[in-house]
């Protein structure tokens, strides 16, 4: 029996399993490399680290993670049980036991767009507040699917020369000079090494970077009986879900979705998991 | 008039002045290095460094903020005055305005015994879960002051060969057999270059190091109608306080006082300051 599992291996899962050791306690963390930092072509914003790319930054807290006694798991888990004050937890054909599970699998998208997936983080961003800095001066197209789109765009308009609005939703906006409105449907991004080009169903739309901003992926049945909010699950500022020993940490507990977000939230998940064990006596 | 004021330059104010600038925000940040980070002798919870000097990570994190466009100061802010709609901030006779402020002080702790703040750092300890690593098998001994100290001796003596409790505190305690209670009033810590021995009135204690378990100093009057509790500004998870515009991060939120929580905390402040500005139209 493990005190912590920790089930995701990005930054909040990383800093769960780092901040547990701190405290003594037995861990095994599940996951692969993190497909969302490994993508991310230049970090400014995580402090300590002027400029990283996402890849060296995945190096960097997996050479973290190997100093210290954690057993790692790249299988991926299908399924959490409840038991009488401990967990079940199954990962592909293992079934392994923990008091406490730490819950920092990140957040999906689905794929809306042919190549979206192909230019994801060369030329096609998920994240305005991510990457805008990237296109100071420069023309972006956005293609919104949500209400939160309006905002994103409004933001790039201030940092962007020009900013293409592809409207996939039913709302009014009120935007500066900047912002052009193309009312058509978005099929595929082209482009040889990064996206240069949306085409749409009746129009085209040329610029430096394309950003698409949509709702994730809603939580599919990990963990039986687990409050969740849409994509999201919900904690407390102990990060703490409904269900006792259960933590949650990073994109997965909701925006903004950022790394150093995750980091802090993994290491109070720990400490509170850490506690809780404490408290079993 | 800046878009955000950030008093305090330790690990929280300094993730808010990142993550304000990839908001594209003008930014002033108040304060001098963090004392309790240069401190700290080695730190192996932030994710990315496994073991860092204290100083180490205040010079990268100065140099993170140098390469931004962030106006520093080394004043002490006196005053905070909220205004209609923005704030005035009085940093010694500097009198300067902004439209959102992110308190970012940390928290103080009073000194009680001779030679408390000589050693911490070098033998006195002030957080168990952050220091406990460093006196693995070794012999430790704890001044508590508050309820707290009995749940951290507890943690001690499961890492620890000895723990000696100095009780300051009217509880009931129930620790393993490794622990000693030792009832009399501490005067002094000794030692040459690490604190190694503590004198009470009628006994003394020899260790490899000492925690001293207190609460921190309640916050000042900093800002006039800031709700507080404690020595801790209210927040919610937005890090928003009672006050518009005025947003907290870091230790001074509460515990765990730890460099990561206080990094992800002053992401969210930066983030979601900004997103207030952006609606102020
Ligand atoms: C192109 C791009 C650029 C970005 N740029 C920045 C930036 O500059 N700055 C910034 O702060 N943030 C940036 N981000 C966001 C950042 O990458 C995320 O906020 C961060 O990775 C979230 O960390 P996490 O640990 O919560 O989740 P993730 O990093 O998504 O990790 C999820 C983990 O869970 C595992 N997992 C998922 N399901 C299971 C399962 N069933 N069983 C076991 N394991 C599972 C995965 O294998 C993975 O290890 C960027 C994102 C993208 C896509
Ligand atoms: C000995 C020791 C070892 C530690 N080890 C670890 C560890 O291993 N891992 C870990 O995660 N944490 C550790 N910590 C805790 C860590 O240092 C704190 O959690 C962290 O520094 C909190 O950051 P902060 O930005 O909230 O506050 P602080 O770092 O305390 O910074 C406060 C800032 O506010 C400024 N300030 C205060 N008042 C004013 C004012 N009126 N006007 C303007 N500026 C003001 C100060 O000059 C300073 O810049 C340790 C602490 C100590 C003391």
């Amino acid at each position: 029996m493990y005190d912590v599992a920790i089930i995701g291996k990005g930054p909040a899962g990383i800093s769960a399993a780092i901040n547990a050791k701190a405290r003594n306690k037995s861990v095994i963390i599940f996951g692969r490399d993190s497909k969302k930092v490994m993508l991310s072509p230049s970090i400014h914003n995580y402090p300590g680290f002027i400029e990283i790319k996402g890849p060296e930054l995945i190096e960097k807290l997996n050479n973290h993670l190997q100093t210290l006694d954690v057993h790692t798991s790249s299988k991926m888990v299908n399924m959490i049980y409840t038991m009488d004050g401990y967990f079940s937890i199954q990962a592909e054909t293992d079934m392994i036991e923990a008091k406490t599970v730490i819950l920092s699998v990140g957040v999906d998208f689905k794929k809306s767009i042919e190549n979206e997936d192909k230019f994801l983080g060369s030329g096609v961003s998920y994240c305005a507040t991510c990457d805008a800095p990237l296109y100071k001066g420069k023309v972006v197209g956005v293609v919104g699917y949500n209400k939160e789109s309006i905002e994103e765009t409004k933001f790039l308009s201030e940092v962007c020369k020009k900013v293409y609005f592809v409207p996939a939703v039913n709302e009014d906006f009120d935007f500066s000079n900047n912002v052009e409105i193309i009312k058509d449907v978005p099929l595929k991004f082209e482009g040889d090494f990064t996206a240069k080009k949306l085409l749409l169903k009746n129009s085209e739309v040329e610029a430096d970077g394309f950003f698409v901003i949509k709702d994730s992926y809603p939580l599919g049945t990990l963990v039986p009986g687990l409050e969740v909010d849409g994509a999201h699950v919900k904690v407390n500022k102990n990060m703490e879900t409904n269900i006792k020993g259960l933590y949650a940490a990073g994109d997965i507990t909701g925006k903004p979705y950022q790394i150093a977000k995750a980091v802090g939230e993994g290491q109070l998940a720990a400490l509170y998991a850490a506690d809780y064990i404490d408290n079993l006596g």
